[in-house]
């Protein structure tokens, strides 16, 4: 992949000298390492970069001064850390204050820091551009730059997310192996994927669907449309009746017209203790409990009893198991690692944020380039309507926009089932 | 893998001509498809077995006559559908009655069936067995053999059951994405995995765990123990203490001393709706509900008011997922299916069960032998004493059994976190 370099603000065409370090923030996924050691092996290379630190847990390990010398790593251990799913130098979810940054910059100034990457999704990018317009103010020279990873792909200048590709191939192969079961034993079955805002990776349920042959899932639900019950349970019986069975991908965070969580609407309606747990901002928790998948499954007990149904919330297995990795997923956010070294160091840029965008031809590739941190930081990307279909599914676009990053989802087979003919 | 072939009553060795059907029962595996296959491409190279057929739904398809002709598959889609997991005949969970044995036995007449194969568990065998028992009263001659199948390893005679290694290789897989996690973002996280009645699964969460580096998981909870909520929580309290962070593993069967589900005491204690189904038995549902996990969580933040908690139950996500199967339990698979029909058209046995055993050396190797039925039939085997450790852990002597079944659990890896040397 080549890196692009496009015009933007703030051109600078100086040498800088000084220290770099990286940090990782947010919710971990399979490859986020892989942009880890893009990062060290193009960085530990350059001249102008005197040393190479990693931050502990992110910003917090900035203001406390918790770095260590990424330069010290051997290339071997950081071939087996590349693989290695979840922020190797430890994650942290942190929006930082005023104070935070005027601490990061104290740090910056005592260990001579003058490039400071930031891994993660769109808060990340918003801390790095804070931090960039405070050292600025302070007469600090430094460039900020963030490198993207969300298993949700919701940040916004990229055509996708590093992380995106290997949650979407896990969530893919889960659906077939769940469809499979499902044919097998027959039944109902809710299966909770991640995703509060947006719909991208329940929609990924569909990636090793085949067309003609009654797989499922049969019914997608996603935080793109209004969530109604009862639409809701008069789709999943008229599939019920029409296969004798039902697969539903169903997203964590579907809500109703107001964008009420539907979780918690039904633990208003039920009273139930299956609410879970509400956060500071009266919030119910969506993820590591399984209490919207169970609250849909009592649903469709109660309008179809005695059918058998049950639920799945795919919950952390989804954003970091190493046994199904995508190799796409893998080579982009280690090129996302390293271009962030070349964009910072060629001097064209005080700030930015590595992007992807796909090249024109017959098959899949990409490049990076440098967007602007102001354009990711604070917004979140949603599921354009060209790949939603209908009420509860997505177009065949959005399989051919990502089926390519999940590196390949090879078809389930059936057997013939060739009629049997009579002996005598 | 050799065929061994072993002195057993019911010898035989006259020659048998007539048509051969397979089924399928039971909860789904990754390699099912593997053994069906093998017996398909056996079975129909045989002299002696005149057609192949497929039962659809197991024991209720020969009830019925619903079945099909296997020798019409071509060698490409075998291949195919031995990769699919979950039973591509389709599955049933049915006791056969003796209405049911006797509807099969006609059927065996009207297409001269003369050998009877069915893959599964224990519940399984014991019908090949009833099956074989009540042909030879009719005296309809044939020859029925149990091949198994079953992710919880429970099954006797066999070192270990074809499905198991695969379900392993993706829990140690799970737990090692899930730890990686847990360091990162830090906190408490239970996960449930499947065995109702022993623990072989809920064991393999270890697999992939290093010695001497803090890796989860920290704890695992069988039911081959009786389960004390207070131990639990003193346990989990210890060891967040400890290192900042805790990952549980933990078999959805745990139970008190009188062998009651401890989701059932919970739910009785609580008057919750957590509990969830109730089947025709009076037992709580276990699987397909996120129950169990959400009050292990709720009981932990209850003593740890604040401490961020974290369930997720790894459901039916683990038997069936296509994207990471061991290939040892693939090949294994294949083989007990080959067996099979070797053993059958022999004529040294009117029935039996295919088993696996291990074949001394350096290296893991397999072979298959032929058990009896009656021996199978009706029991299940939980993990012996040598393979526990204390009484919240399994032994390296489990590790030694278990590893080699997963095709291998590659390690994960650290950064060193060399320290900083100030500049100047």
């Amino acid at each position: 992949m080549a890196l692009h370099v496009a015009d933007l603000p703030y051109a600078m065409s100086k040498i800088l000298k000084g220290a770099a370090v990286i940090g990782q923030s947010g919710g971990p996924t399979a490859v986020i390492n892989q942009s880890l050691v893009g990062f060290i092996e193009t960085a530990t290379q350059q001249e102008v970069i005197t040393r190479v630190y990693g931050a502990r847990h992110g910003v917090q390990g900035i203001m406390c001064g918790d770095l260590v010398d990424l330069a010290k790593e051997s290339a071997a251990n950081l071939e087996a850390v590349a693989q290695t799913p979840a922020a190797a130098l430890g994650s942290v979810r942190l929006k930082a204050s005023a104070d935070d940054v005027a601490a990061m910059i104290k740090t910056f100034k005592k260990f001579d820091i003058r490039y400071f990457f930031y891994i993660g999704g769109n808060d990340t990018a918003e801390t790095a551009h804070i931090v960039s317009l405070e050292a600025a103010k302070q007469g600090w020279e430094m460039r900020c730059f963030h490198i993207p990873k969300t298993i949700d792909n919701d940040l916004k200048v990229t055509d996708h997310c590093p992380g995106y590709g290997s949650a979407a191939r896990f969530v893919a192969h889960a659906f077939q192996g769940d469809d499979r079961d499902n044919r097998s034993l027959r039944g109902i079955k809710v299966n909770i994927v991640m995703g509060r805002h947006a719909g991208w990776l329940t929609a990924a349920s569909v990636l090793g669907r085949r067309t003609g042959k009654d797989d499922g899932p049969h019914l997608v639900y996603l935080p793109e449309r209004v969530f109604e019950p009862t639409d809701f349970l008069a789709e999943v019986k008229a599939t019920y009746e029409r296969l004798g069975r039902c697969v539903i991908a169903v997203s964590e965070g579907i809500h109703d017209a107001d964008g009420k969580p539907f979780l918690q609407t039904y633990a208003e309606m039920s009273g139930s203790a299956m609410a879970g747990e509400v956060d500071s901002h009266g919030n119910v928790q969506l993820s590591g409990t399984g209490a919207l998948g169970d609250a849909l499954a009592n649903l469709i007990k109660e309008a179809l009893p005695g059918t058998r149904v049950r639920a799945d919330t795919f919950g952390y297995l989804q954003r970091s198991h190493p046994g199904d990795v995508s190799t796409v997923d893998q080579e982009e956010a280690r090129a996302a690692g390293r271009a962030a070294v070349v964009a910072a160091v060629s001097g064209q840029y005080d700030h930015g944020t590595i992007a992807l965008r796909r090249i024109e031809g017959d098959t899949y590739a990409s490049e990076t380039f440098v967007g602007a941190l102001a354009d990711v930081a604070k917004f979140t990307k949603d599921m354009p309507a060209h790949f939603l279909s209908g009420r509860h599914d997505v177009s065949s676009a959005f399989v051919d926009y990502a089926l390519p990053l999940t590196g390949g989802i090879t078809p389930m087979a059936d057997l013939d089932f060739a009629p049997v003919e009579l002996l005598n």
